[in-house]
């Protein structure tokens, strides 16, 4: 076999990291399903024209072929679109959006609206990888969807949600979360209000103020939108407002008063996200707070946005984003507005586990190593396993008959916390204290906490 | 948006068929950690020269190419081995055992051997999509590695295993099934007992009998394999041998006997396929049958193999399968022996759903819809459902403040069984029996069997 080396981007754990990953997915997972979403998976593929249909993407998506169509179409040019091959060219999806709205029109008949999923599946980019990006990562996303319209109300719940959600894993030792929230109606109304016009070009400049800092997009805005050194100024000034309670829109208010950039689309976003600010206080207090900087620049947003922020790894980017859509999805017939929000689980799980935060009880299952004598009493060995599983206790049998110290070794080695020695008198010992008790295959249990890896806070 | 259309092979389901294969894929990782088998993921994609490295998959795989490597290369050919680009060409895994040797190789300073491991995740093939046959399917594995060695008794309990998981879907209405065992050293001590050679050759042939039948195979047993007619004979004598316990093995005895084609390894394989059958008469009575027909033709197995068939759906092939390889992975220095099955998940889930052998209680995972007077009072419904989730009750709330009978009906369409109508005084109605009660939602809890969705035999 050749040399193996890792691929780069395609991130993979060991047993004790997927057991972080599996916990903070069935966590998800957990919330999710309280809330009332329905789980889907969608298929891993789409037509490539459906991949590019915003084009911006186009440069990420891994293209599919079969090797034997490769070798069919070798002598032509095989990445021309008009080949001569009958089947569609397919793509990895980047995202579970496309893919979603896919379904909700493929499927519209058979579902119900507003219709709510999860969805946590991989999604493929063929980026170049770096701290915190992936080529292969996991998304965790929630969305409702309706059909024809879509009250404004979920907009307020579905960050309260993923606020849950993330909130839910602190006791894990996932640090505190901030959902940054905006409006862009707020944005197009306060802009339009000033007399600009290329609302998406100013957003598109303001999405990069945490890169390249307000003086360098101020430069950018009278270069590229034409706009003057005030109305540059008085958007710098608007995206500096930031507050986790109502005053927040008072201050846009007076802003807008000042530029005599009032508009009724900035009314209309300012009541929205007002109402957002009032419920999220009550609902996760200190979790939400207004971020009149957040642009989400290249994504067709038509209301509320959001991302979140690891508190402390801020540089790390959002783990957790969205907004909402006026078009989700639509067939001509029909159009089905949403909102929604994906979170970037392998970014979040590899910082976890880089930045040593938390860290699993063991990398196996199994709570009690049953030992074995001898190869003939294997058996005696396997009903002493099968008695604890029906019971709900995972369970391991020894390899191997060899001696009780490298039977005790190997349970070690894998931070099993029992070593079970069956026997006319069972024993069974927490090879952690050296406890070793008499113990009856089909009433002993072991302590809760022990049942089950756990993850825990680093130093716990 | 383009007309949408289902893409042929690659399946998706509806909410409620999700219901199905969640519950599927739950109950199987449950009963692989109760036997300690921790849980990994692979990333979906390997060097194309690992996928190919035996050859006989290579028409099946997807090649991955990113988008601007192909703007960047189409003036030359795109599919050339030879290929300028730096990067490695990547390929779809079509299994997952190939990925599991590669981490076992990339890992093996990090592992703890016998490494017992299972696996749930998509893979994809680019064949003709046909009745359980799919182009991206889900397949759950279990497999253990040695390093150097592993015992045979891992051979007996991996399909036990296998057994015990697809067993504990028989209360959901999975039907019965069958593990049909065999062990290579069986065949080929037998066959090289004759006097034959291309025991690979004979194995291939054999592997077709339910395709074609025995009069075929024996003619090309003769034609390609140079076995004599009375040789071609005795190996269909023994593929025709069968059974559920160890009387099987005199049988095959008695057949090498009259042939003259006992051997050394004959007889090592006897040994050890009445090991597994004697094991399984206890550990599983009536799901493991020895089949001596059972070849794996195109795979590198060199102990017992295994296939596994639904009673009543033989016709949909084996829906778990696997075997002992000597070498599951090699790095040069260390050799690392496996043994492992493979459960075809999709092709099970999707057999389950078409035949309507079970069905969901309902596709959301809503117990109960909270009623919305009014929007102005929306914040005291949010209130309730937060009480029944904050005790793990799965609750949505209404999207609008319709009609309380259009309310009912949002239940209805989803299964829901209980709406709440809250108020100084709360009621809870069971929206199938119309019984409508008080209720607190500090301490009201639904039925256990109402919780959440279940899975169940149709008709139930």
């Amino acid at each position: 076999m050749a040399r193996i080396s890792p691929l780069s981007g395609f991130p993979e754990w060991l047993p004790d990291g997927r057991v972080v990953e599996q916990h903070v997915l069935d966590v998800l997972r957990r919330t999710f399903e309280l809330h009332g979403f329905a789980g889907i998976e969608t298929r891993a593929v789409e037509p490539l024209d459906q991949l590019l249909r915003k084009g911006e993407t186009s440069k990420e998506v891994y293209v599919l072929r079969r090797l034997q169509d490769e070798v069919a179409t070798s002598e032509g040019d095989a990445a021309s679109a008009g080949s001569p091959r009958s089947e569609k060219q397919l793509g990895l999806h980047f995202d579970l959006t496309v893919p979603f709205a896919r379904y909700v029109l493929e499927n519209a008949g058979r579902l119900a609206f507003p219709f709510k999923r999860y969805q946590i599946q991989k999604v493929w980019r063929g980026e170049r990888p770096q701290d915190g990006r992936f080529r292969e990562f996991c998304q965790a996303d929630i969305d409702v969807v309706g059909a024809g319209e879509l009250p404004y109300h979920f907009e307020v719940e579905l960050p309260l949600v993923m606020a849950e959600a993330l909130g839910a894993l602190r006791e894990i030792g996932v640090p505190e979360v901030r959902v940054l929230v905006n409006n862009r109606r707020v944005a197009e109304g306060f802009y339009r209000g000033l007399g600009i016009e290329d609302v998406e070009g100013v957003l598109r400049q303001i999405d990069k103020l945490d890169k390249i800092g307000p003086d360098r997009v101020a430069e950018l805005l009278v270069a590229e939108q034409g706009a003057t050194p005030q109305q540059a100024g008085a958007c710098l000034d608007l995206a500096a407002i930031s507050g986790a309670d109502v005053a927040v829109i008072e201050r846009v208010r007076a802003l807008a008063d000042r530029h005599g950039a009032c508009t009724e689309l900035l009314e209309t976003g300012l009541s929205e996200l007002s109402a957002l600010i009032e419920a999220a206080s009550t609902r996760a207090p200190g979790v939400v707070v207004a971020d009149l900087k957040i642009a989400r620049g290249l994504d067709y947003y038509t209301g509320s946005v959001y991302e979140t922020v690891l508190v402390g790894h801020e540089e790390l980017g959002s783990i957790c984003s969205g907004g909402r859509y006026d078009t989700l999805a639509s067939d001509g017939k029909n159009t089905y507005p949403g909102v929604g929000l994906s979170i970037g689980v392998s970014r979040l799980v590899s910082r976890l586990l880089s930045a040593g935060l938390l860290t699993a009880t063991r990398g196996v299952p199994t709570a009690v190593l049953v030992a074995v004598s001898d190869e003939e009493s294997r058996a005696a060995s396997d009903a002493v396993a099968a008695a604890l599983r029906a019971r709900g206790v995972p369970t391991d049998v020894a390899p191997s008959a060899a001696k009780f110290g490298k039977q005790i070794k190997y349970a070690d080695r894998r931070g099993i916390p029992f070593v079970w020695f069956p026997g006319d008198e069972h024993q069974v010992k927490d090879i952690r204290s050296g406890e070793q008790v008499e113990a009856d295959p089909a009433t002993w249990h072991p302590a809760a906490a022990d049942l089950w890896p756990r993850v825990v806070p680093a130093g716990e």
